[in-house]
């Protein structure tokens, strides 16, 4: 079975799928339709069951998804229980936010180091854990080698650490710096852009051009 | 001219282009060609040539773009002076965090107002405003006129105060919640969502997904 086949937009909708299929175990439903998934989920049924199908038919005729099942069969896609080790750089306001607000462990992750340049934030506690200086970085991966980095620092920061960060194993980059990696390609890595303002402004320009009144 | 006609996908990569103009120009750089653009943001010539057409052809060729006049057409074009009237709803760590990181002025937004329902937070300042109590919203509303909404709150809070908040004039909303605008449809407001977590569990799928390898 060749997971590359899998396209990039069912691989966006299966967190959401996750979501709503968590929320239903939740409830103690047993099986749901296609249909009644769809309704939930504001998609067609046809687009649901096309998905799905995209990772064997869990679905059976008549008598639909499931739940628990399907769940559980995304949740290994998802590889929620990988536990992928995970620093993060930069406990500015967004890296502390994230670093308390986001259960890594439910998300196939583990959050084992936090950095910072900033001498006076080292030692400080966040999350359970001390903020350690950034010139500890490279020893810290060589013994405890983490494969994913959550980068909450300037673009310029990211720039310089980035390649470094590659090249002591890091695989993965949760982006929330404006740092493009897709302009330094050709490397082997997974990056998830999260820019924030880039999003503002797209509703920006929603709020600015749907509505032509005059108020 | 019609504004609508623009797609999605463009109005999506508007911001990119607006933070890639906004850099050359602080460098002085006057004018660039397509190609050089192309290959600063990992676009190719002819997607830049055709995406800044939907906005009136301001290159010329052999020439290029001015990327001053560019950068303050896009800055029109996304509203980044409209200097909506925001509310931010939830002070948690995730709320804090935006409210302290975010220059909304910068993007087209101003923020008026931060609410909570904890009454212990109450009163304490975030980013020069008092964090106020989730039953003042609603005289708020009524005096302020806020248009837009950031939602740092739970899917259940958020799915109460949605309909509230789009009675008393809301028209956007910055989404950090699981709830999800699209199932309760028909309703003319502008949704950006924010799925953290969604977005952390598609790194999740890539980093397991992508090297079959054993370690």
């Amino acid at each position: 079975m060749s997971k590359s086949l899998v396209s990039s937009p069912v691989i966006k909708r299966l967190p959401r799928y996750y979501r709503f299929l968590g929320e239903l175990e939740r409830q103690g439903i047993v099986r749901i339709s296609s249909r009644e998934l769809s309704e939930m989920m504001g998609l067609t049924a046809s687009q649901i069951r096309q998905d799905l199908n995209c990772f064997g038919g869990f679905g059976q005729q008549g008598y639909g998804y499931n739940v628990k099942e399907l769940h559980s069969v995304i949740s290994r896609i998802l590889g929620i229980d990988a536990g992928n080790k995970t620093i993060l750089i930069g406990a500015g306001n967004l890296g502390k936010a994230i670093a308390s607000h986001i259960d890594f462990n439910k998300r196939g992750f583990r959050l084992i180091g936090i950095f910072d340049s900033n001498p006076e934030k080292c030692g400080k506690i966040i999350s359970n854990l001390k903020i350690s200086n950034m010139n500890t970085i490279e020893s810290f991966c060589r013994s405890n080698h983490p494969v994913c980095a959550v980068l909450c620092i300037p673009k310029d920061a990211a720039k310089e650490i980035a390649p470094k960060l590659i090249e002591l194993g890091i695989k993965g980059f949760w982006n929330f710096s404006h740092y493009d990696f897709a302009v330094d390609s050709g490397k082997k890595i997974i990056v998830e852009n999260v820019h924030l303002t880039d999003s503002l402004m797209t509703l920006a320009y929603g709020l600015n051009n749907t509505d032509e009144e005059e108020n």
